[in-house]
Protein backbone atom coordinates (compact mmCIF):
# COMPACT_ATOMS: atom_id res chain seq x y z
CA UNK A 1 0.00 0.00 0.00
CA UNK A 2 2.64 2.56 -0.75
CA UNK A 3 0.07 5.09 -2.15
CA UNK A 4 -0.81 8.53 -0.25
CA UNK A 5 -3.31 8.86 1.98
CA UNK A 6 -5.34 10.70 -0.27
CA UNK A 7 -5.67 7.35 -2.57
CA UNK A 8 -7.28 5.05 -0.11
CA UNK A 9 -10.71 5.07 -0.17
CA UNK A 10 -13.37 3.11 2.19
CA UNK A 11 -13.88 -0.82 0.98
CA UNK A 12 -11.12 -0.70 -1.17
CA UNK A 13 -10.05 -4.63 -0.44
CA UNK A 14 -6.85 -5.93 -1.32
CA UNK A 15 -5.88 -9.89 -1.80
CA UNK A 16 -2.48 -10.84 -0.03
CA UNK A 17 -2.35 -13.87 -0.95
CA UNK A 18 -1.99 -17.27 0.88
CA UNK A 19 0.05 -19.58 2.96
CA UNK A 20 0.47 -22.93 4.29
CA UNK A 21 1.04 -23.47 7.53
CA UNK A 22 3.47 -26.90 8.04
CA UNK A 23 4.04 -28.62 11.13
CA UNK A 24 7.73 -27.64 10.53
CA UNK A 25 6.92 -23.61 10.46
CA UNK A 26 4.58 -24.02 13.09
CA UNK A 27 7.09 -25.91 15.37
CA UNK A 28 10.05 -23.34 14.40
CA UNK A 29 8.09 -20.45 15.18
CA UNK A 30 6.47 -21.51 18.35
CA UNK A 31 10.08 -22.59 19.25
CA UNK A 32 11.55 -19.05 19.18
CA UNK A 33 8.49 -17.01 20.25
CA UNK A 34 5.68 -19.20 21.60
CA UNK A 35 6.66 -22.26 23.36
CA UNK A 36 3.22 -23.36 24.23
CA UNK A 37 3.19 -27.69 24.16
CA UNK A 38 0.29 -27.04 21.67
CA UNK A 39 2.24 -25.40 19.10
CA UNK A 40 5.39 -27.32 19.96
CA UNK A 41 4.35 -31.17 19.60
CA UNK A 42 1.28 -33.07 18.01
CA UNK A 43 0.99 -35.53 21.29
CA UNK A 44 0.35 -32.51 23.49
CA UNK A 45 -2.24 -30.46 21.27
CA UNK A 46 -4.15 -33.98 21.20
CA UNK A 47 -4.89 -33.17 24.82
CA UNK A 48 -5.17 -29.95 24.45
CA UNK A 49 -8.74 -28.03 23.67
CA UNK A 50 -6.96 -27.35 19.81
CA UNK A 51 -6.91 -31.27 19.33
CA UNK A 52 -4.17 -30.93 16.85
CA UNK A 53 -0.75 -29.01 15.99
CA UNK A 54 -1.94 -25.84 16.01
CA UNK A 55 -0.05 -22.17 14.55
CA UNK A 56 0.72 -19.69 17.85
CA UNK A 57 -1.48 -16.42 17.40
CA UNK A 58 1.55 -14.46 16.60
CA UNK A 59 2.65 -16.52 14.19
CA UNK A 60 -0.84 -16.29 11.90
CA UNK A 61 -0.26 -12.59 12.76
CA UNK A 62 3.49 -12.66 11.82
CA UNK A 63 2.82 -13.70 8.02
CA UNK A 64 -0.43 -11.22 7.41
CA UNK A 65 2.74 -8.54 7.86
CA UNK A 66 4.99 -10.61 5.94
CA UNK A 67 2.54 -10.68 3.32
CA UNK A 68 1.55 -6.66 3.62
CA UNK A 69 5.07 -5.78 3.08
CA UNK A 70 5.92 -8.00 0.05
CA UNK A 71 2.54 -6.13 -1.72
CA UNK A 72 3.73 -2.94 -0.70
CA UNK A 73 7.07 -4.06 -1.90
CA UNK A 74 6.03 -4.82 -5.29
CA UNK A 75 3.45 -1.43 -5.54
CA UNK A 76 6.39 0.89 -4.42
CA UNK A 77 8.09 -0.94 -7.10
CA UNK A 78 5.30 -0.59 -9.63
CA UNK A 79 5.10 2.93 -8.97
CA UNK A 80 9.05 3.69 -9.59
CA UNK A 81 8.60 1.62 -12.86
CA UNK A 82 5.73 4.16 -14.39
CA UNK A 83 8.07 7.31 -12.82
CA UNK A 84 5.98 8.23 -10.34
CA UNK A 85 6.41 8.65 -6.51
CA UNK A 86 5.57 6.67 -3.78
CA UNK A 87 4.00 7.71 -0.32
CA UNK A 88 5.73 6.38 2.33
CA UNK A 89 4.51 4.44 4.46
CA UNK A 90 5.05 5.16 8.21
CA UNK A 91 4.69 2.84 11.79
CA UNK A 92 1.82 1.66 12.98
CA UNK A 93 0.98 3.20 16.49
CA UNK A 94 -0.81 -0.02 17.09
CA UNK A 95 -3.88 -2.04 16.18
CA UNK A 96 -7.07 -3.38 17.70
CA UNK A 97 -9.24 -5.98 18.60
CA UNK A 98 -7.09 -8.98 16.73
CA UNK A 99 -9.24 -11.97 17.71
CA UNK A 100 -8.14 -15.16 16.67
CA UNK A 101 -11.73 -17.24 16.08
CA UNK A 102 -10.44 -20.73 14.67
CA UNK A 103 -7.25 -22.43 15.05
CA UNK A 104 -4.95 -22.93 12.34
CA UNK A 105 -3.85 -26.43 12.10
CA UNK A 106 -0.87 -27.83 10.12
CA UNK A 107 -1.57 -27.93 6.76
CA UNK A 108 -4.15 -25.41 6.75
CA UNK A 109 -3.91 -22.59 3.90
CA UNK A 110 -4.58 -19.44 5.10
CA UNK A 111 -5.78 -17.13 2.73
CA UNK A 112 -4.85 -13.05 4.16
CA UNK A 113 -6.99 -9.71 3.47
CA UNK A 114 -6.96 -6.45 3.63
CA UNK A 115 -9.56 -3.30 3.33
CA UNK A 116 -9.73 0.16 3.97
CA UNK A 117 -11.60 1.21 6.68
CA UNK A 118 -10.87 4.41 7.44
CA UNK A 119 -8.51 7.74 7.09
CA UNK A 120 -8.14 10.06 10.09
CA UNK A 121 -5.75 12.55 10.34
CA UNK A 122 -3.46 12.04 13.12
CA UNK A 123 -2.66 15.13 15.93
CA UNK A 124 0.73 17.16 15.58
CA UNK A 125 1.64 15.10 11.82
CA UNK A 126 -0.04 17.87 8.89
CA UNK A 127 2.63 15.96 6.58
CA UNK A 128 0.72 11.93 8.10
CA UNK A 129 -2.73 10.59 8.53
CA UNK A 130 -4.04 7.09 10.13
CA UNK A 131 -5.32 4.73 7.72
CA UNK A 132 -7.08 1.76 9.45
CA UNK A 133 -7.65 -1.46 7.55
CA UNK A 134 -9.99 -4.28 8.20
CA UNK A 135 -7.75 -7.48 7.94
CA UNK A 136 -8.33 -10.76 7.80
CA UNK A 137 -7.41 -14.43 7.16
CA UNK A 138 -9.23 -17.26 5.53
CA UNK A 139 -8.48 -21.05 5.57
CA UNK A 140 -9.57 -23.45 2.80
CA UNK A 141 -12.78 -24.40 4.25
CA UNK A 142 -13.85 -20.70 4.06
CA UNK A 143 -13.60 -20.14 7.59
CA UNK A 144 -12.39 -16.71 9.15
CA UNK A 145 -9.91 -17.87 11.35
CA UNK A 146 -8.48 -14.07 12.18
CA UNK A 147 -9.42 -10.05 11.85
CA UNK A 148 -7.80 -7.39 13.17
CA UNK A 149 -7.87 -3.43 12.53
CA UNK A 150 -4.76 -2.38 11.93
CA UNK A 151 -3.42 1.45 12.37
CA UNK A 152 -0.50 2.91 10.08
CA UNK A 153 0.90 6.45 9.51
CA UNK A 154 0.92 7.18 5.86
CA UNK A 155 2.12 10.10 4.12
CA UNK A 156 -0.34 13.14 2.39
CA UNK A 157 0.24 14.33 -0.49
CA UNK A 158 -0.47 17.24 -0.06
CA UNK A 159 0.23 18.45 4.35
CA UNK A 160 -2.82 19.49 6.13
CA UNK A 161 -3.02 23.31 6.40
CA UNK A 162 -1.35 23.92 10.08
CA UNK A 163 -4.10 26.43 11.94
CA UNK B 1 0.57 -17.81 35.18
CA UNK B 2 -0.06 -22.11 35.63
CA UNK B 3 -2.32 -21.40 38.32
CA UNK B 4 -6.43 -22.21 37.86
CA UNK B 5 -8.81 -19.54 37.05
CA UNK B 6 -9.74 -18.67 40.60
CA UNK B 7 -6.27 -17.93 41.89
CA UNK B 8 -5.95 -14.59 39.67
CA UNK B 9 -6.92 -11.21 41.46
CA UNK B 10 -7.48 -8.22 40.00
CA UNK B 11 -4.01 -6.02 40.04
CA UNK B 12 -1.70 -8.72 40.67
CA UNK B 13 1.20 -7.98 38.60
CA UNK B 14 4.44 -9.92 37.45
CA UNK B 15 7.66 -8.20 36.05
CA UNK B 16 8.58 -11.10 33.20
CA UNK B 17 12.16 -9.60 33.00
CA UNK B 18 14.12 -7.29 30.42
CA UNK B 19 15.08 -7.45 27.09
CA UNK B 20 17.68 -6.26 25.05
CA UNK B 21 17.11 -5.37 21.67
CA UNK B 22 20.41 -5.73 19.64
CA UNK B 23 21.04 -3.84 16.51
CA UNK B 24 21.48 -7.62 15.13
CA UNK B 25 18.43 -8.94 16.81
CA UNK B 26 16.13 -6.31 14.86
CA UNK B 27 17.30 -6.90 11.52
CA UNK B 28 16.74 -10.25 12.29
CA UNK B 29 13.28 -10.19 13.11
CA UNK B 30 12.68 -7.62 10.64
CA UNK B 31 13.50 -9.44 8.22
CA UNK B 32 11.99 -12.36 8.41
CA UNK B 33 8.04 -11.25 9.54
CA UNK B 34 8.44 -7.29 8.49
CA UNK B 35 11.16 -6.19 5.94
CA UNK B 36 10.66 -2.05 6.43
CA UNK B 37 13.67 -0.45 5.49
CA UNK B 38 13.29 1.38 9.15
CA UNK B 39 13.57 -2.00 10.82
CA UNK B 40 16.34 -3.41 8.69
CA UNK B 41 19.07 -0.55 8.09
CA UNK B 42 20.35 2.33 9.85
CA UNK B 43 20.51 4.71 7.15
CA UNK B 44 17.00 4.43 5.81
CA UNK B 45 16.05 4.30 9.82
CA UNK B 46 17.64 7.85 10.00
CA UNK B 47 15.76 9.58 6.96
CA UNK B 48 12.80 7.84 8.42
CA UNK B 49 9.90 9.55 11.66
CA UNK B 50 12.25 7.14 14.05
CA UNK B 51 15.20 9.01 13.62
CA UNK B 52 17.07 5.07 14.20
CA UNK B 53 17.52 1.53 13.88
CA UNK B 54 13.86 0.33 15.30
CA UNK B 55 12.08 -2.86 16.35
CA UNK B 56 8.99 -4.10 14.27
CA UNK B 57 6.11 -3.85 16.76
CA UNK B 58 5.93 -7.47 16.60
CA UNK B 59 9.34 -8.33 17.48
CA UNK B 60 8.59 -5.76 20.90
CA UNK B 61 5.20 -7.85 21.45
CA UNK B 62 6.51 -11.50 20.53
CA UNK B 63 9.27 -10.57 23.25
CA UNK B 64 6.25 -10.39 25.59
CA UNK B 65 5.01 -13.86 24.60
CA UNK B 66 8.67 -15.24 24.68
CA UNK B 67 8.91 -13.81 28.38
CA UNK B 68 5.48 -14.79 29.48
CA UNK B 69 6.09 -18.31 28.46
CA UNK B 70 9.33 -18.91 29.86
CA UNK B 71 7.56 -17.58 33.29
CA UNK B 72 4.76 -19.98 33.00
CA UNK B 73 6.86 -22.94 32.12
CA UNK B 74 9.15 -21.99 35.69
CA UNK B 75 5.83 -21.24 37.45
CA UNK B 76 4.82 -24.84 36.32
CA UNK B 77 7.52 -26.67 37.46
CA UNK B 78 7.58 -25.32 40.90
CA UNK B 79 4.06 -26.20 40.99
CA UNK B 80 4.78 -29.40 40.49
CA UNK B 81 7.71 -29.64 42.57
CA UNK B 82 5.32 -29.01 45.45
CA UNK B 83 3.27 -32.11 44.38
CA UNK B 84 0.71 -29.66 43.47
CA UNK B 85 -1.08 -29.91 40.32
CA UNK B 86 -1.09 -26.47 38.21
CA UNK B 87 -3.81 -24.81 36.08
CA UNK B 88 -4.13 -25.81 32.23
CA UNK B 89 -3.86 -22.43 29.84
CA UNK B 90 -5.49 -22.74 26.45
CA UNK B 91 -5.45 -20.44 23.81
CA UNK B 92 -5.88 -16.63 23.42
CA UNK B 93 -8.91 -15.89 21.82
CA UNK B 94 -7.47 -12.36 20.73
CA UNK B 95 -6.50 -9.50 22.39
CA UNK B 96 -7.34 -5.36 22.33
CA UNK B 97 -5.69 -2.51 22.24
CA UNK B 98 -2.11 -2.98 21.07
CA UNK B 99 -0.40 0.26 21.10
CA UNK B 100 3.51 1.26 20.06
CA UNK B 101 3.46 4.22 22.53
CA UNK B 102 7.18 5.11 21.30
CA UNK B 103 9.79 3.43 19.03
CA UNK B 104 12.24 0.71 20.70
CA UNK B 105 15.39 1.62 19.26
CA UNK B 106 18.74 -1.07 18.87
CA UNK B 107 20.27 -0.74 22.35
CA UNK B 108 17.12 -0.28 24.07
CA UNK B 109 16.60 -2.52 27.30
CA UNK B 110 12.75 -3.29 27.56
CA UNK B 111 11.80 -4.35 30.58
CA UNK B 112 8.47 -6.46 30.38
CA UNK B 113 5.39 -6.58 33.35
CA UNK B 114 1.74 -8.26 33.54
CA UNK B 115 -0.82 -7.61 35.69
CA UNK B 116 -4.23 -9.01 36.22
CA UNK B 117 -7.09 -6.25 35.09
CA UNK B 118 -10.44 -9.14 35.42
CA UNK B 119 -11.62 -12.65 34.94
CA UNK B 120 -14.67 -13.55 33.26
CA UNK B 121 -16.83 -16.64 32.23
CA UNK B 122 -16.25 -17.56 28.96
CA UNK B 123 -19.43 -18.73 27.24
CA UNK B 124 -19.98 -22.43 26.32
CA UNK B 125 -16.92 -23.80 28.52
CA UNK B 126 -17.80 -23.93 31.96
CA UNK B 127 -14.48 -25.52 32.40
CA UNK B 128 -12.69 -22.59 31.71
CA UNK B 129 -12.80 -18.79 31.78
CA UNK B 130 -11.61 -15.98 30.20
CA UNK B 131 -8.40 -13.96 32.01
CA UNK B 132 -7.50 -10.41 30.83
CA UNK B 133 -4.35 -8.93 31.79
CA UNK B 134 -2.76 -5.03 31.25
CA UNK B 135 0.80 -5.83 29.45
CA UNK B 136 3.99 -3.66 29.05
CA UNK B 137 6.85 -3.27 28.06
CA UNK B 138 9.03 -0.06 29.59
CA UNK B 139 12.48 0.98 28.41
CA UNK B 140 15.76 2.08 30.27
CA UNK B 141 14.60 5.72 30.55
CA UNK B 142 11.19 4.83 31.97
CA UNK B 143 9.26 5.37 29.16
CA UNK B 144 6.76 3.24 28.41
CA UNK B 145 6.92 1.67 24.74
CA UNK B 146 4.21 -0.70 23.99
CA UNK B 147 1.11 -1.81 26.05
CA UNK B 148 -1.76 -3.79 25.29
CA UNK B 149 -4.86 -6.20 26.78
CA UNK B 150 -3.97 -10.03 26.95
CA UNK B 151 -7.13 -12.30 26.78
CA UNK B 152 -6.27 -16.10 27.31
CA UNK B 153 -8.70 -18.97 28.34
CA UNK B 154 -7.14 -20.69 31.65
CA UNK B 155 -8.83 -23.60 33.66
CA UNK B 156 -10.95 -23.57 35.98
CA UNK B 157 -10.48 -25.49 39.34
CA UNK B 158 -14.21 -25.73 39.87
CA UNK B 159 -16.19 -25.86 36.84
CA UNK B 160 -19.24 -23.95 36.31
CA UNK B 161 -22.69 -25.23 37.23
CA UNK B 162 -24.37 -25.68 33.86
CA UNK B 163 -27.42 -23.56 34.03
Amino acid sequence: MSLFLEDYHRGDAIALGTHLFTAESIKAFAAFYDPQPFHLDEAAAKSSVFGSLSASGWHTAAVWMKLMVAYELKLTTEILARGETPGRLGPSPGFRQMRFLKPVHAGDIIAYTTSVRATEPWPGRPKWGLLLSDNAGVNQRGETVFIFIGRVLVERRTPLAQK
